[in-house]
């Protein structure tokens, strides 16, 4: 997966509103009985493209002492199936900034939207399991790549994985 | 992952209104680097769930040439981290019926509720992609096992996986 | 998956010389587009066979801080194909115990043998890196449970995941 | 994953003897609880790469109907550990041509050599489970780009996955 380029954007149909994307192929480990990719696949794409994103505005690497994104919740809605091979794009982008965690999206495109997603994250230092304020500059550098995301309370749950 | 028995609902402090439940041990497979049982790790126990409470209810076996169950949207809430070797049981129950889709939560229990999600599918014949109405002895079956499901048009968009 | 007892050894065609096996049911999450248990997925029924075990003969829980198994080697032969909703029992032995490793074998069985892996593990302590030796007790009980393995020095290479 | 180019052979190490390769960055999802690569993603990247070389040698995209590879037996040895994030190259080349069958060496390489792995595949249709002859075209292909497998019967044992 590495980063997609403006020209693909219109390529794979993506609309307005999206800054962000990665590139994938469906691999045949990610496709069931039913030819199609498997239901939770989509979410491990997210995942990719969130880290991508999370590193691409500044956030520390993954780590067990700093402060990592931890889920408290995601969906997905799936318009059209995929196969073994596609190529699809995925784009991220951030949606609501709260004080300890962040709203972001999530689409999968290929000939327009095939699938679409999202996630409340709670910026958490794992060791600990404190929550932890978002850093100004992360909340600076995610509103300068999604101008449009929202600085609002997020009713933010414990949480998971 | 076996179905689990009366008296294990009570230990896990499984809220009244579930009726079906499997057991599961969290995988090492299934944690991260944080220690925790990944996100995605919750959808296939509720697919796992889901399977098995389906044939419980009198759904044909899973196969490309018989009705089978497609996923229309998903999502998951996650209230509590679960660890490597951590007992759960996942309770799975059926919440809305319409003509060729329904509606399913489940949810994660250990010391009371660590998670809950829900699923939107629609049962398609993957060979054609044809669209099916829910046969009346599933429809019958999964309202003897739920009796609080409701009857109700789903608005049923297409889907995948 | 749970510990499967001496009258499903019969039943599953499981050959003299295993002393230890677990359940399992193949996941729809587990098959392939052809159908078949993807080749992958055996890798985690061992996996999930060989902590089960060595927690039977006492090795510590898994954790970053007490010696964990780290695997230097793996491999596996398939005979015969398995498909979504095939049960089967996992078997797993110790053939050989080193210095500060030891070698496993694994089997699928149904009806009769469907599968079989090898493995060789070196006890590490995760956080500092170092291999350390087997504990007596944990040799002791590894040989009362498999009275055939060997005890020999096995080539030890540096290893990972 | 997308193709490496031969700039990078040098900067990662890579031996001589190899001619194809792909690249991965290693994702959150593939990594356990001792902050390593799991063993089981490493036969991911190489079941890609296989996938990769074989549709660079001319065998047409995997499906039901037509002949796709599968697996007979398949092995591993691990050097060194990854973590999350780490940067790979992942070769794959031919190294014997049977009637129906062939074998395949895998390497991940980073600094060097990090894990070596293996596969015996055998030519089925899988509609129909019949072992089929490699195409003279395949084979041709593939001694064009791996000069120096042999062409040798190896005892083919039914399989799976």
């Amino acid at each position: 997966m590495g980063a997609a380029d403006r020209a693909e954007f219109a390529r794979f149909g993506i609309e307005p509103g999206w800054g962000f994307a990665i590139r994938h192929r469906v691999r045949w480990s990610e496709c069931d009985p039913f030819g199609h990719a498997n239901h939770r696949a989509y979410f491990e794409w997210f995942e990719e493209a969130r880290n991508r994103y999370l590193e691409d505005v500044g956030l520390p690497a993954l780590s067990a002492t700093t402060p990592g994104p931890v889920m408290a919740e995601t969906g997905i809605r799936y318009y059209r199936p995929l196969a073994y091979g596609n190529e699809v794009l995925i784009t991220a982008r951030t949606v609501r900034l709260g004080r300890t965690s962040f709203e972001m999206e999530y689409a999968v495109w290929r000939q327009g939207l095939f699938a679409q997603g999202r996630a409340v994250l709670i910026l958490v230092v794992n060791a600990s399991g404190e929550k932890t304020p978002l850093p100004e500059a992360l909340r600076r550098a995610m509103l300068a790549r999604d101008p449009e995301a929202r600085e609002a309370g997020i009713s933010e749950k414990r949480t998971s994985g």
